[in-house]
């Protein structure tokens, strides 16, 4: 076993940081702090639609929705599927942006990396190494999150696996881990940002939606996640949260997501870094 | 949703207990506390026969061992695949002893369904859902292992997706918890034990070798375990515990599983239950 | 600062094991698996004499019930004070019992001292140094319940703190520990019973009342906790858990442990130890 | 025992928020970022007479340093004690600074009170009420660190001890919590500050040099709290870092915190928020 400083995921392998481009001209790793928005799941066309002209329209430049659902109870809403994604690359294309959605099994990565741009590992498969190897061959960029209780080590060696098997495109995203305290879902650890920076010449993304779980924790988490480095965001929106089919509670409407657009650039300008312009999502 | 008392796994829903056999006579469940044992990892047919010879002569009926291992670093040994299962089968037959063994692929269920009693779905894949549903279907036991951050909820709704595919025969195995004390490896919660006793069916094991993994504590955590009321105890056992490809510092030698099985013997009397006679592993 | 090996604490630095004693002949540390029992709180004259009558005839020996009580909220009952204790006093007394009673402000200590054989130091206080070094020169044995997320190392510097102020007369108690798991209290660590008995010569006592805050989990962790080697078990006890002050969802009967105290034996037992003979506390 | 909502410390028991104020005109609360600074404790008359000076030029108006340490080794350094203290305030006037320091022990609180403008209770007294009680009898404000594994609500409630006592002046610090992770010392908890914000009207403070435990975090994170919207940041700083009596890794030097100072004023300045003037403290 090689020693850690040896390994593809430390700072040092690559001569430079790494920029994870998508086809859209998406840049993460750059000047830019990139903005991905958009709903917990695809739930119709119109619902997909409506979100992204909003969040494009606000500077988002990715937009997100899960098709394939993880669900800790089996009862629970398993998202649209195929159909899922093919709405959500319709309205990511008239807006012109990408788009990044989760996968969960091994044999649907194929398909699902011929809707997507970026493919997503969501935080209960951190260590599904059959999963990331797959993945990892698609030749799309990876958006790896962070297991919700796994080591800042740990992560980096998840990232190894789909480094070796020859992608060189990850972007690491911190999502909240489990802590004693349940008043907030999740605990956004912020601090993993300049650790990250550090320790990887990978790009980092923050959750603030997932990491708190309450929606009007989501604009002060999400601008000190800027104010601490990070080089993406991203927010759940729905434009009716009240009736979204999951995480409701956590997700912002497009109003609220805009407004939390003009404040991050306020941020980002404020440490020398820049978000898109409002309306120019590429 | 159905609300959680109609969920399959809570108890009321069997008339009672679940018991969950293997072909060789094992039973889960049932007055005798039954004892899996084994390699971390199948290393050769001499290491697996070692082993196999020494814990059925101790009393064990089920037989352990990996042959597709989840590693946290990429270089680290990955197990011996197919091989290893056919090894891992053979040792077993010739001591009239059940196999189980983990599968992390939904792709390889079928062939592991072929050589294993009971298919392990080990902590990182507890919440792989794609994998559960695969290896229900398989009609074969499964032996569930709590994440190593999952709630007792968490747990037992991952048990729920395997019920309502069908297979109503699950184990589930306690093996220890992620902590802030990192003077074990893992926190090992015997209180699952009667607490799971109360909430479901099914029947409990616990492995204190991960739970600990400390050898020296393999031996008191197993007899807490069986007089806190587990069903079940799964020990790594190795001929050669320094040289192991895997574990090594957790594995006890069968010297010292045939002294822990006497004293379970006692500790299991003391409460109203009994481990299997030593040399009759059925 | 001497180096780990050097420290008091450590085993080693006594030639044997090191046995607590009280002046009613209560020994920790030795063969006999010590009964700690009574309320949560002292609430009346009544109230302690029924449960000391009845836990005596049980078989424990030392009689627990706090006057001055942590309590996370100031609105919350904050114990009867001086008056509690000499209730508690009176009864164990009648009782041929010892008394354990927790001090919280080092200017009570001399106070609480007159009435008492040994001093608690609460969960809360494991690091509350001034505490611990006045309590340490009351010239009393010292019950130290681990801190709730103290790790074993922080848990031993404050024993430290305790034997280099003269006092070796320290009991270890675990209490279990804050977890991400809410279904439970908090997390019994049982595994520190065999982990202590290795890295120090002190007793090491184990309460599965706050441990799992569940009076169906107590029996069943009591006898993990001597199945793993623990030599005392605190229990508490209440005459009607439905009215207690304070913590009536983890109490016994007296009924329930008297039955406990049995099966404890049984295992005791077991593994080579025994419990007193009933209605024989000392 | 009165519901949450009708709590002193909850939001809506204050008209407005409650502005916290130290005698040389500093205000905990309102526009303006409070800047605290300091070593983790006073070694010498010379060490805190640089660091005053150096920090009070950066815009630091409070001085920290620790006379009473609370150290988990009964071996580590222990303070200066009431000469500690004595050199802190000389330092603090001579450049129009409020004192903060921690006292540890009920007996000490008068005479700390001597020398300190504000007394802090820090993170393993959170729950020493006896300890709250004193401290709030003495006309002081009060910093209340949070418990290293304290609830939101168990810390909410802390600060009701000191509410009820008479004292409405308390500033609440986050210090980080413990976590799995032990690649930082703590896990800074930044979501608290504007969940708290929503929760009471008492301001918030954040700590990253305890909530890192690693220097280069240090500005990064409190960048990340000022954004998120805390009212003040404490940042340890030392002449010296490698020869610090205590917490070295974690501390700035005097340049490193006018570099910090600079950049805090930016990120304020983007969310609507100022940190005073350099070299005007007060």
């Amino acid at each position: 076993m090689p020693p850690p400083d040896r390994h593809l995921v430390r700072r040092g392998t690559a001569a430079q940081r790494t920029l994870v481009k998508l086809p859209n001209g998406t840049t993460f790793g750059g000047d830019a702090v990139v903005l991905c928005a958009g709903p917990c799941s695809v739930e119709s066309g119109e619902q997909i639609e409506t979100t992204a002209a909003a969040v494009a329209a606000a500077g988002a430049s990715v937009l997100r929705g899960g098709a394939f659902k993880p669900r800790t109870s089996p009862y629970a809403f398993q998202g649209l599927g195929r159909n899922g994604l093919s709405l959500l690359r319709s309205a990511a294309d008239r807006h012109r942006m990408g788009v990044v959605t989760e996968v969960l099994d091994p044999r649907d990565v194929e398909m699902v990396a011929g809707f997507a741009d970026m493919l997503q590992i969501g935080t209960r498969n951190m260590q599904n190494f059959a999963l990331l190897r797959e993945a990892a061959m698609a030749g799309k960029p990876i958006l790896l999150k962070r297991g919700f209780a796994a080591t800042v080590d740990e992560w980096l060696m998840a990232a190894e696996y789909i480094l070796i098997a020859g992608n060189p495109n990850v972007v690491l995203c911190e999502r909240g881990v489990r802590s004693f305290d349940s008043t907030t879902r999740n605990l956004l650890d912020v601090s993993v940002v300049p650790l990250l920076h550090e320790m990887t010449h990978l790009p980092v993304m923050v959750d603030p939606s997932h990491g708190t779980g309450v929606a009007r924790l989501v604009e002060p988490m999400s601008l000190a996640a800027v104010a601490a480095g990070a080089d993406a965001v991203m927010v759940e929106v729905h434009p009716d949260p009240a009736h979204a089919a999951s995480d409701g509670p956590q997700s912002l409407t497009p109003e609220q997501f805009a407004s939390l657009s003009r404040k991050l650039a306020e941020v980002a300008s404020a440490i020398g870094r820049r978000v898109p312009e409002l309306g120019i999502a590429v």
